[in-house]
């Protein structure tokens, strides 16, 4: 997707030559950051500090829009669906589930709790979020509606529910297991993706039938 | 289920005679207050302005525990699973997915929202809210036993995975609908909840063979 070059872009190619590893180092630091602390703690000084990066050269690159460093902090580090495609609705959703597995137990798990209470508390976020979220919602649904292009899946298959119990099924499994049992969940985590993948299929293809 | 007396229960007997609407008035101020502002908020003194009970009788109540307040508030009020029996795993699932639904839509819906955030934030409360959970998981669990005891669903069935595809669809499918779809949501519910139980019955059921 092209999109038009901002101000800090035009600007920098101008000055000193671009440094190409600046913006990977400020999403990890941001995709740290924003784990630990949410929107409220979202500052360009904290996210310098961190980085390493001058704020400088933050505001060269993303002064006019701290959202906007989220927004792609998110698709860089979070997560982005577009790249589950593997011609087969088990491996993709597998895929889906693993990665959400990975997420939710992972050094980053808080961000979905932030991302929540952030869309509740400050407008100027909530529509990034928003974004964010409904372009992942329409990525997911496309890899439930190739499979029923590829006859894989019965065409009247809603594409909203196989995904609401794919992602919502490993949230719950994890937002449910008490601390002293993680361990344990941690180390069946791939057998439940299995289960879970496999039961919701099964369902799929009998309600068609 | 007999408990001990508390402290506050005692001296009631003493004096003044007991109101038998207190602790109804209590709860309702309780969940509408949680809702709100999460256990940050969550003081004898802003519940007394709620329910129109005086500091006093708070006190002699549940002087002792601001958190068993909050247990018994979520017992009486957010949801209790044990009434769920209807003899029927579709019944029982449907009741499930409803509840959950109802609650998720209506007016406390940022109850489950603040008691993430709050067993994250405050020691003091989180004990209690891992409690509540964990009593709560275990009686959905039961849900599912009885009907592998009435040969509804084969034994190999996986209780905790059939509540995580009800609970979490559920969740999901709450959480990821933008703002501006609300409505339509709201007015197909039921229909959800059938589609997510009969797909996950049908697999449960499959998966067995």
């Amino acid at each position: 997707m092209t999109r038009p070059a901002v101000d800090g872009e035009v600007r920098s190619t101008r000055g000193r030559p671009r440094d190409p590893g600046l913006e990977g180092r400020v999403f990890d630091a941001a995709i740290a950051l924003y784990a630990e602390v949410g929107w409220a703690g979202f500052s360009f000084d904290a996210l310098a500090k961190r980085s390493g990066v001058g704020k400088d050269a933050l505001y060269r690159r993303w002064g006019a829009s701290r959202a906007g460093l989220l927004r792609q902090t998110l698709e860089a580090r979070w997560y982005g669906l577009e790249q589950i495609d593997t011609g087969s609705i088990r491996e993709d959703l597998l895929a889906l589930a693993r990665m959400w597995l990975r997420l939710r137990t992972g050094p980053y798990g808080k961000v979905g709790l932030h991302m929540m209470i952030d869309t509740l508390r400050f407008p100027e976020v909530a529509d990034v979020l928003a974004g964010y979220r409904e372009d992942a919602v329409r990525q997911a649904r496309s890899i439930v509606r190739r499979a029923i292009d590829r006859g894989e899946i019965p065409p009247s298959t809603n594409p909203g529910l196989v995904l609401d119990i794919v992602v919502g099924g490993v949230t719950n499994h994890v937002a449910t297991t008490p601390q002293r049992l993680r361990p344990a969940m941690t180390a069946k985590m791939d057998e439940f993706a299995v289960s879970l993948v496999d039961v919701l299929l099964s369902g799929v293809k009998q309600a068609g039938q």
